[in-house]
């Protein structure tokens, strides 16, 4: 590759409906964007995808596996047992410098550990987390009324230093796709004052107060996650985790409870169905296809989660975000915050 | 107080709307029930809305004070400098024996101390738990949609014996407000296998599938939590209270953002409309009102926290829960149950 190429490892075999979306996601992408795309997995099957969808050849290379993992397969055993996985393909390619950016579809538990297995982390990052996006009641007023949290599930439980640097993290890639240089940070926790939530937290507060490089705004409580006062919410990915499915659960919820409680009411009724193209809509937003994806922070690419039931349009917008994380040098950036953090006075507190 | 007698103690001054509309519903209850009630409060405002508030004047009793417990007070302090505060007083009444259960819909974490300071927990019992009913889908059929969720925050971290006893705890209560007499029990976790969500979790996993007592269907995710697939969800203080407010936040959340991200579709624009009478009553669903509030479970009388904005009829239910439990002997069943899961060979496995 030529240095001003961006190429992009996708794995073609991981997700509901690979490769068939996968590589018609990539296809698209071809026709969007000057990036290369390497699509890892079963040439067969992919050639025959490609040949009834349009898309430049030049901007597409195939590397052949016939092994993949699916969601079935228990992570890790899955990465001991399948090394010629197209998951773990992509990630070495990646790793050997051979592609600038990652894409999978498949299962989370195995493309963490495919990503850490592959590719170095970025020097002084202690854990990697994955970020969500998710919408919000935007009360700050911003074109863009998105959020993201994080960690949502790389890690079960963390640190305090653990934490400090998903706030740095996650406020750089905040920055970088929202278009925002000051992105506001918060805490999520069990109350908004700074002595809540145990020793842990009320340690990561301390320490975020003090970062001039953070703009943070104090703790946050469940039902603020939702209002848009942060641009990014830091949590443990275990309760990250819950509070992202709780939220990606609820539109659905809302409607079902609503006819089961009010059936008897034609206003709700009529609303209900007014509303079902919209809640349709709603949960469309929810899911990851306008934003490209779940980004996993810290490692020294940029590698990216696509939702499992991702179709080619989330695929397309995935390798898009990756190609402009890349050009826009995010995981440099992130690279020089930690190391900055790493000298910082505030590391003595910890202890 | 005579052998047959349910008498109640009310904290009259803790809530947004105290005292008046604590008073009013207790006026209420005594209309509705034979419950005697002692409101724990200033005599002469209690006297005041009594003076204008229909009520059986045999069955209430005012024990007076001036001192109250506010929601700004920090909980530890407001217990040790205001020690004839109405919500201590009263559970000093209810710890006494004079009274077989507490209401209060003051400051949470002074109520959680105060009834700590003068009720005794339950043998065997580690930690007390604060339970929340809320709204389900309803997947389970039955008339009752409703699920309890604990802890909500009595506690911030817990220990696998704890969380076995929140299950024993929560099926107990569950049976007796539904009147179903296998209730469902679920773990909140990162995801459904067994061996997920660090070693606490799986150990609490694998003690509840070997318990006979408990109806244990596993772990539950975020996005399940309100399918209504258990009675009786168990997690630790700090991610239930996180869960619980953003349940709380939702219904609110569902409507701004729909109006926002869709104020340009006619179609949803009227289906908002139809709907908000609807999602207002959907919100009052989710308050406590019409479930009596949420219990504090492990002490050896009824504790009742009733929500802080509640108004009469909430206040009129949580008496009336307080009487129905206490009734049912629902702390004997829980003593009992705590009691055989101490001598059970599963307190082995716990180490």
């Amino acid at each position: 590759m030529t240095s001003s190429e961006v190429v992009i490892a996708v794995d073609a075999m991981g997700g509901d409906h690979a490769p068939d979306e996968i590589v018609a996601g990539v296809a698209q992408a071809t026709l969007e964007s000057l990036t290369k795309v390497i699509l890892v997995g079963d040439r067969n099957r992919i050639d025959e995808i490609l040949l009834k969808t349009e898309h430049r050849s030049d901007q597409i290379e195939i590397v052949h596996t016939s092994e993949m993992i699916t969601n079935e397969d228990v992570p890790k055993m899955a990465i001991s047992q399948k090394p010629k996985a197209s998951m773990v393909l992509a990630a070495k390619l990646c790793g050997e410098g051979k592609a600038h950016g990652l894409v999978s579809a498949g299962n989370t538990g195995a493309y963490v550990l495919a990503a850490a297995k592959h590719i170095p982390r970025i020097v002084g990052v202690r854990k990697t987390a994955i970020a969500t996006v998710y919408p919000t009641q935007n009360a700050q007023k911003r074109k863009d009324h998105f959020a993201l949290l994080l960690d949502i599930g790389a890690n079960i439980h963390c640190g305090v230093e653990d934490m400090v640097q998903f706030a740095l993290m996650g406020k750089l890639y905040a920055s970088d796709i929202k278009g925002i240089p000051e992105p506001t940070v918060a805490l999520l926790n069990m109350g908004k004052e700074s002595h809540k939530g145990g020793e842990m937290l009320v340690r990561v507060y301390e320490i975020l107060k003090k970062l001039p490089s953070v703009n943070f705004i104090g703790n946050i409580e469940g039902n603020d996650v939702m209002k848009g006062l942060a641009d990014v919410v830091i949590t443990e990915g275990y309760v990250g985790n819950i509070a992202m499915k709780l939220m990606e659960g609820m539109a659905e919820t809302m409607a079902h409870l609503g006819k089961y409680a009010y059936k008897h009411r034609f206003v709700w009724m009529l609303g209900m169905m007014a509303l079902s193209s919209g809640i349709k809509e709603l949960k469309a937003v929810t899911d990851y296809s306008e934003y490209g994806g779940a980004p996993l922070l810290g490692f020294q690419k940029i590698v990216i989660k696509a939702h499992g039931r991702s179709k080619a349009k989330a695929i397309t917008n995935a390798v898009k975000v990756a190609a402009k994380s890349y050009r826009d040098h995010v995981c440099e950036k992130i690279a020089s915050e930690i190391a900055q953090f790493e000298s910082h006075d505030y590391i003595d507190e910890i202890g």
